[in-house]
């Protein structure tokens, strides 16, 4: 069996589809929860300045969709085909557009934070979520696959917990067909125990 | 042969790839070039109400990347292995990365602009070059695998070449392993055919 580290800083965020994706697949990892003030010393040392890091037996892969797609090609988490692979892409994308939009506005400067969550609640959230949704609906409570779990599924499960954070409330509580993708990568045995010994999150802010 | 018709604005941008790709490939597409007037009503047509929009025989492809992965895949532009595809992937994300940071430049409020372009000046730019640069060295001329021409050599061309009108000048101009990768897909034959008729930009300004 090959050592899995992951190293991320302390709350969900882009580790989280990763951390999710070793546990679902049922192997043991190393979770390193990287403390703020060790950052500045190890952000010169990585790729590309940047968390997550996935350390396979000592290899160092980084980039979140990069590293959950090869994560998938080795769990037999993928399609079988190349159109099946852009339809788990595609969604992915998707759902780390919706991501990248909530985490501008999170992350952006007070003096345009107000205008941007109006534009997030009454315009991206809903589109995106809608979109998703008809689509989960269209695969039968699946992302990507109809009757197959694939990478997008957990990558998408993991980016929903971390957005939940963001937002400060469950923005796909009313979303029957997420739901049951949720349920369904929450309750797998894997990520069961990972989420029974999951360390609370440390959110950092920056203003 | 299938039918190939990309549809984006009237510049290069996120098309850019897709329209190179293809003509890489020597395939024969329509490019269809969208008027700024005719957006509105094409918008809500659209799987996600964004462009480009790459359609194979009437089946739509949205989402840049995971377009230019699968015809990447169609036209053997890929890795040979799961590692292989997570190096093409990684290096496309990260000039991906470069390309956002440019773009939220770009079409920034004014009030904000001029920060953030000594930003990407002074820190962005030379640091995403640097490693672009250091990784095309080390791989002789190739982006993600020596040897070989893939997806991701191919989109990041066609990136930059979509910068250098964002920036107004040739950003990688002092990239010597960059500038090896440009001129070998710049000058393959259905890209030199593609660009001696590709038309004029319009580009549109939104502030």
């Amino acid at each position: 069996m090959p050592s899995y580290k992951v190293s991320y800083f302390t709350f969900k965020g882009l580790g989280e589809p990763v951390r999710f994706m070793l546990a679902y697949a049922n192997v043991d990892f190393i979770d390193n929860r990287v403390e703020w003030e060790d950052w500045p010393k190890l952000k010169p040392t990585l790729p590309l300045g940047q968390l997550p890091l996935l350390e396979i037996d000592g290899r160092a892969f980084h980039h979140c969709i990069p590293i959950c797609r090869y994560l998938g090609s080795i769990f037999n988490l993928t399609g079988s085909n190349a159109v099946e692979n852009y339809e788990i892409d595609c969604i992915a994308d998707t759902v780390n557009e919706l991501r990248l939009k909530i985490a501008m506005w999170y992350y952006s400067y007070k003096r345009v934070k107000n205008e941007k969550y109006d534009e997030l609640i009454n315009d991206s959230i809903p589109y995106y979520l809608g979109k998703i949704e008809d689509q989960a609906a269209t695969k039968d409570g699946y992302l990507a696959l109809k009757g197959k779990t694939t990478w997008a599924d957990i990558y998408a499960v993991a980016i929903f917990d971390y957005i939940h954070d963001l937002m400060g409330y469950d923005i796909v509580k009313d979303c029957k067909n997420i739901k049951k993708i949720q349920q369904k990568i929450m309750s797998a045995d894997g990520v069961k125990r990972y989420l029974k010994n999951r360390p609370a999150d440390q959110i950092i802010t920056f203003n």
